[in-house]
């Protein structure tokens, strides 16, 4: 029996992504669409005092192509408020204008194949890094993931210290991208269909490609890695929502 | 020719995952939708009613994500009886307001994997837990899965053996869960799409995680596990159904 | 090259799987329900003619799950009948209540895996299972399979002594089960996306799950055995169609 | 480097598979039926007069099962007719009253694993086979293939003397059904999802059936073949089409 | 580790796929389907303004079959420019009478596989391959596509050498087809579900088919390549619009 890792888990991570029924939407009055955009910023006013409070983070992004025109993405320390809040957005005005696209259930997760220095319940950067505030970088992408399990590449089959190892080097590639790739890597093992799920912040867009691409010959994504959809987009600030939602 | 497992069968189970249409919903008056839950929870009393006999069990469920809003839980004696619910359930108004999303169709089962200390008809733990009332733990975890068939890991062409042994040793990861996450396996072979459907109850959502990834390095899984959709939530009390319901 | 099989066809298949639109269907006056399902009974008792000449069968199934409601089964002895019954039933009043969710194309077939004691165009039992009239026993399984072609375990690779060796084995454990599982093998390949449908007739429902679980650990299945999707429902008998549509 | 087939190309083909919506279809009055047939008409009288040309040649035809209810299958010497003729039909009244099931795009292709006796340009035989008119046959059948790229069953990595031998004993089965089945490869790489689209037509739509079974037994089809959905159906004459649009 | 291939990218690629909803287009007036193309013309006209400015390049596209009816291929500096005309398009009257049926977000891509033989930043030939200027040819082909990663056939453990080797030997397919057939590669690692979008353009569509077939012998496509699905359609011109959407 190969020796399972050992997880620190964070905030729990809701990944909503919708598409926007333009052709309803344009149908309603300039005063119905303000008085729903109002709403909505009402709903958003709540999670930014959760968020100011560091009970929580959110952000909103646009996504490009036809995958999803929107994406929502909820931390908060407990499955509990998640199930909350979407369930307060299913019942706003705007929901009913939205058409659900995809969406994922995760935690915050550290793994311990990267050796710690000191104990992590005491280590003010894991902590942070578990209940992390997501940064109002420019561009968002995310995309699922399975380690995996087939004939001769089986990673649960490896011993500690092979993944380790391979996690390592992984770890190294995804280093030099600091400052320019900002990573929250967040399990879903039992909670959705894939076992991570991964949401990259950048400056720049082309980072994304260039940071995956180049993990893709690394032997543990090479071998090892399977991919589900990739999104890409921007983060939408508050100002940005009414010129996105104008027609 | 390979030794098939034995199976102890109770209870049929009948998973049934739902969305609901928020958006017709909150056109209804109060009155209206206040009559919809009346006939709902009149349904809800006779099944009430089924478990207090211990001729049943049931349990409603909130579920996290776009995949499903509510999931039904049923369990009966017989085929026939979980037909009748579904049938009686799509006729009702509330059905008009929900859209299928998931089922599954199994039967509560127990192996001869691990060997049995006295004659199971004989058993009450095994009477009992043949035919479970559902616990009222906080959360929900479902998930269909398969053994494989594929090149060298192909879990029917093992021994009788090989087979109790690795199952043995995934039992003892689970035992470690006890008290934490109780489990109930129904097979589904000739029933539905997966050979077995696994649901999980816990008081902390993230005994899910940790104990699916454990036993993710174990022989079994790590090789032999095919697993489908993993579907998560909140056990809905009977007082929780008008305030989700509200709008 | 390896030596293909032979097969006697009999009679064409249709399975016919929907499910019925309850919301519109309780839109409906208890006279308007009534004439639809009188003029589908009246399609009916045509069927019934056909089945008492012994020019054909017929069921129709309550199936369990949301993968369908109801299914129709219906047998001929040409492709053009069932032609005409599937556009009939298309343009019936009953069918705008329904929506299509699967279908299956196959023929009645026996293959020459199993030695023939005498000609098979003499033999009346082997008559008789080629045009099967369909048992009234209380529950049916269906599912459509293929033989596997996939590295070294491809079905159609192996030699017809080793096939037949396999199917021997395979039948034997059908055999324990006759009187209690009746078994229908329909040949699809040409006509529909897998090789071949099984339905199965049952009057305990339990049976398929012992049969289906026990033959998947037989080689044939375990390493030859590609399965689709399973249904499992019920025989509605003429008297039981009014309640099952009482709204 | 392998040394790849040579192939002859003729007619570009469209293969559009529709279900009919016999629930909008039957609220029109016969009037508007009428009218909306009589339209269609004028369509198909174009499309005869250009196959009475030589210049092109189409089928209609009714399909067994809930994947589709009809398809047309038109052949010309130009892609730009083909889109001329989708957009065509796409904007008749009838049209409306179908949905798109499937589509195939493709050209009918003589490859060069057969040794040709002349120089095809100067073949009449070929010639023909490459511009085929759609024979009157009852039966059709249509499925998309591909040759198989996986581990050790690789085609595309065979030398053309391996592929041309395995081709040859495939062709000689194919030839046992001349008269019985007739048959038009159409190679779609670059065009469609497949490698190839193979249409058959038959006067006993059993052939169908033990033609690609079999071929199933035949390496080229048992390690190499990879088969989409099968569709069966009948040839739909003129005279046919009111008596299949009546309600 | 491998050594990771090296890229140059140029402007970001929008493909956007659609079908036009025909029965709701025909429902209007003369007067207001001129008044959407007008409003759509003007669209055009600022995309024009960018292409003759070289700021970026588009083309609409009539697509055969039903996967599509049209598509757009939109290229830009940025992505931001791409998620602006995405949203621009969508709140247009004509969006309204369209479904998205498949999108594709990448970016022109060159590798460092060909030895280059000057600094590229200083090469106006790639220069102008990294923001190029569609080419009015008449037809267009689109698939995206994967290295194949599985089992012995993994495309990302080879060599740096072993990989060059093959991309020059599959270079010099594609150089034989210089001048009928142009090529655009734009890598989508990070971005969307495949790793690479391939666009062809070609003066006689048959040139696609022998193109992707050749290469599907060589060795780097029959081994290591898996692809999706293929689009092949017709570049409309301004002037073709109203003809195509003339009803």
């Amino acid at each position: 029996m190969a020796e399972p890792a050992k997880t620190l888990d964070g905030w729990y991570c809701y990944h909503d992504f919708r598409t926007i029924n333009w052709k309803e939407w344009k149908k309603l009055s300039d005063e119905e669409r303000g008085s729903i955009l109002d709403e909505f910023k009402q709903l958003l006013s709540g999670w930014e005092q959760v968020q100011s409070d560091l009970e929580g983070s959110h952000g909103l992004y646009s996504i490009l192509g036809q995958k999803a025109d929107i994406m929502f993405f909820w931390l908060r320390p407990t499955m509990d408020e998640l199930m909350e809040i979407e369930t307060a957005f299913n019942k706003t005005r705007l929901a009913e204008f939205t058409t659900p696209a995809y969406s994922y259930v995760s935690v915050v997760e550290l793994s311990n194949y990267l050796p710690a220095e000191k104990d992590p319940a005491e280590d003010p950067e894991i902590q942070a890094r578990l209940r992390p505030i997501l940064p109002k970088w420019k561009y968002i992408c995310f995309y699922p993931m399975d380690k995996r399990r087939q004939g001769n590449d089986n990673w649960y089959m490896l011993s500690m210290e092979e993944r380790s190892q391979m996690m390592r080097s992984h770890g190294m590639i995804g280093r030099q991208y600091a400052g320019r790739v900002r990573q929250i890597i967040s399990g879903s093992v039992g909670f959705d269909d894939w076992e991570w799920g991964v949401t990259l912040f950048a400056h720049d867009v082309l980072e994304f490609k260039k940071l995956v691409y180049e993990m893709r010959f690394d032997e543990v994504s090479a071998r090892y890695g399977e991919f589900g959809t990739f999104y890409v987009g921007q983060t939408m600030e508050k100002d940005e929502i009414d010129p996105f939602f104008a027609v």
